[in-house]
C-alpha cells in the first residue's frame, strides 16, 4: 500500500466528500467528483461561480473522504492549487469523464476551472476487517501527523488497558504496547489507566 | 419533499461524510454512520478520544453530505448538540443499529457520546435528471440562507445569460429569470451579462 494506492482508491469511488472552510470559520461539505489522477497528484474541478470556489481560493485548504463498498476509507486533507494550463486540464477532465459534457455542453466548461492535491496527508482505514486496519501516508513533500495515544514508560503492567480495548489492540508488557495499525483512537485506555501512562500522540 | 426526508435519505445512506474545523481552523472530513432519524433529529456518536469529538465539542457546527445510488444528494449543515441521556441513547444507537457491537463490544460502547442535529439548513439535490434539481429546507429553527444568483431591473432582455446557461434554466423576459430549482451555481450567466444585471443572493 502506497499513497498512491489511496489516490486510486478514490478515483474508482469517483464521487467523495470535499470539506472547506467557509468565510465564517464554518465547516461546508460537498460531494464533488475525481476527475483524474496522474503525475501523483489529484484533480478535482467546480465552477467560478460557486460557494466551493470562493471557499478554496480564499482558504487554499481542503479535506477529502471516501468510503467503497469494501469498507475501505480514505481520507485525504492537504493544500489547494489551481491549475497554471486551465483550458488543456478541463478538456483532458472532460475527455476522461464524458458525462461532464450533459452538465456543462459546448463551451460553458470553461466557466470550471481545475484544481489540484500535491501535498497532504493521507489515512487509509479498512472497516472491513476485524481488527480494523490502520495506516497514514505522506502525499508530496507535506510531513506527517501522528495520531491517537501511546503507552508511556510511567506504565505498570497491570493490564487493565488491554482488557479494555475494544479492538484488543494492546499487548501487555511494562510498559504495554498500542498496535497503532488497529487502533480506533477510542480513548478508553487513556480515560482508565489507574496512573495515567497514555498519553496523546498529537501534541 | 420535507426537511423529515431529507433526513430520511441520509439515514439511509448510513455512512455520509461529516465536515468539522479543526483547532488550527482547517477543515477536517470523515464518513460517519448516521444512527438514528427520529423527533426530526438526526443522531450519531462518536468516541471521546477522537479528534472528531474534540471538534465537535468545541466549535459545536458541523456539515453532512451523502448521495445515494439515485444520485440524490443531501446536505445539512448545523449546530451540533450532546444529547442529555447518554447511557439510554447510546444503548438505543446500538438496539438500532447491531453490527456497532462488533466495534464496540460490552461496556466499552460507553466511551461513545451520542450527539444530535436538530438546528441547520438541509439542501437536497437530484442529479439523476437533466436539468438538474435542487431544493432547500429549513431544520428546526434555523434560518435559510438565500444562494445563488439573481437577475435584476438593470436587464435589458438581451438574452445572452439564457442562451450560455449549461443547464437551460433561465426564462427571457425583461428582466430574465432564473429557474432557481434547476440552477448550478456555476456563475456563467453573471460573467457574461453585458450590464452586470445578474447578482448573487447571498450578500
Amino acid at each position: 500500500m502506497k499513497a498512491q494506492d489511496c489516490l486510486n482508491i478514490l478515483r474508482e469511488i469517483r464521487d467523495v466528500a470535499f470539506a472547506t472552510v467557509d468565510e465564517k470559520g464554518k465547516p461546508q461539505v460537498r460531494i464533488i467528483d475525481i476527475m483524474l489522477v496522474e503525475e501523483g497528484k489529484l484533480f478535482f474541478c467546480t465552477a467560478r461561480g460557486k460557494n466551493f470556489y470562493r471557499e478554496l481560493t480564499e482558504s487554499g485548504e481542503t479535506a477529502v473522504t471516501g468510503m467503497n463498498k469494501s469498507y475501505q476509507m480514505v481520507r485525504l486533507s492537504g493544500k489547494v492549487s489551481r491549475v497554471k494550463e486551465q483550458r488543456e486540464k478541463i478538456d483532458r477532465i472532460f475527455e476522461e469523464n464524458p458525462a461532464m459534457k450533459d452538465v456543462y455542453p459546448g463551451d460553458s466548461r470553461y466557466i470550471l476551472e481545475a484544481f489540484c492535491i500535491e501535498d497532504g496527508e493521507l489515512e487509509f482505514f479498512d472497516l472491513g476487517r476485524s481488527p480494523i486496519f490502520r495506516e497514514s501516508f505522506v502525499l508530496g513533500k507535506q510531513g506527517r501527523i501522528t495520531k491517537g495515544y501511546r503507552i508511556t514508560d510511567q506504565c505498570t503492567g497491570c493490564g487493565v488497558c488491554q482488557n479494555i480495548c475494544p479492538q484488543q489492540c494492546i499487548r501487555k508488557g511494562t510498559p504495554c504496547e498500542i498496535a497503532q495499525e488497529h487502533c480506533l483512537h477510542c480513548g478508553l485506555c487513556y480515560e482508565n489507566c489507574p496512573v495515567r501512562a497514555v498519553e496523546r500522540r498529537e501534541l
